[in-house]
């Protein structure tokens, strides 16, 4: 195993992704643990032209499995060219989304096979999984909400509702399926109150990697 | 299977790809079949920008799974949105290149394992395979010389000579495994010679398809 931890975030659109990030990367710094954040799709400089393509509202003949395939080739190069030389020199590696999102938004949302994107998760990671998994979850009404409040949307956001439940579906139930390594945040409270909830949460996974590292 | 036919032309750089599909293009017109000429990594707007990254001097970090999984995207793409149906419709479907040059290039020129392109071959196209493929074939000083000759090299070109002789190595070995649809023709002869070969094959294999569809 790495000397660092591989900590994902995932969530629906409207989830309050960016600002819970800001707040885990506060935590880290005042823990004096040394960390990087990313983000998927992207992370690395081909791996930003390959988002380019994925969420360019231009592009929408992007076949399903064309779509799949660009998400892994970009997490390919993340994993060679950021994310393991992190791990490896003893880096937390914090990133906004990861293979959990592939099964949701693919699977869950386009409705491709679970073990199509198995197969991928196999051929490109080995078994490489992150450490721990925080979901940010919110019912999907609440979160479009927010979507629309922000303005501009992207190609994924201009998805249908019944899409966007889909995905939160999706994602609970890789969060049942992998008790081990998911915490799930609800973000429909007051920030505070979340933001309470995530600090209860990384916390104890801080003090578990110093317990088990 | 399909109406039309599926035929894919092959060749490492300077077996003459260009000048001998034209000569395609004009038996299949003389012969009123109905066709279109398509190339890879490209063949539709989407898999055309991912051609783009993968040609890119620029990208030089690009590691070699993700460079795998961008040419299968752009593969499914132009599968999906191209080649299939213009099979279906009964048009024969002439590309420059195809997954054989997947297991030349990754595999041969880069090292990949051939069953980690088998899995993706089978992950994109199923079944799918060309119904014949004509192999350029020229030995590798004399095709980089043409190359040399031509200017101006893209990502692939800039490559060694060894990496060029693993490839044409790859093309040999995948026409000796796959006897039933490979037409080696050697390109290294006076341009009225080759075509005359190439006259040859397509010929008897118009014949062929006219006889069992």
């Amino acid at each position: 195993m790495f000397k660092g931890k591989f900590i994902t975030i995932e969530g629906s659109e409207g989830s309050g992704k960016s600002t819970n990030i800001n707040f885990i990367q506060d935590f880290l710094k005042q823990k004096n643990i040394p960390f990087i954040l990313t983000r998927e799709p992207g992370g690395t400089p081909i791996a930003e032209k390959i988002r380019n393509l994925l969420l360019d509202k231009a592009n929408t003949s992007l076949c399903d499995d064309a779509e799949l395939l660009l998400m892994f080739a970009a997490r390919a190069q993340h994993l060679n060219e950021l994310i393991i030389p992190a791990l490896e020199s003893g880096k937390w590696v914090i990133s906004d989304r990861f293979t959990d999102a592939s099964y949701a938004y693919q699977g869950g949302g386009r409705g491709l096979s679970w073990q199509k994107i198995a197969q991928l998760e196999q051929w490109v990671q080995g078994d490489l999984r992150p450490d721990a998994t925080i979901l940010l979850d919110i019912p999907v009404d609440k979160g479009m909400e927010r979507v629309r409040e922000r303005g501009e949307t992207d190609r994924f956001e201009q998805e249908q509702l019944s899409f966007f439940k889909r995905i939160r579906d999706a994602y609970l139930k890789l969060a049942r399926e992998n008790p081990e390594r998911f915490y799930i945040i609800d973000t429909l409270p007051a920030i505070a109150e979340v933001h309470q909830q995530l600090h209860r949460v990384i916390e104890q996974l801080s003090d578990y990697f110093r317990l088990y590292p």
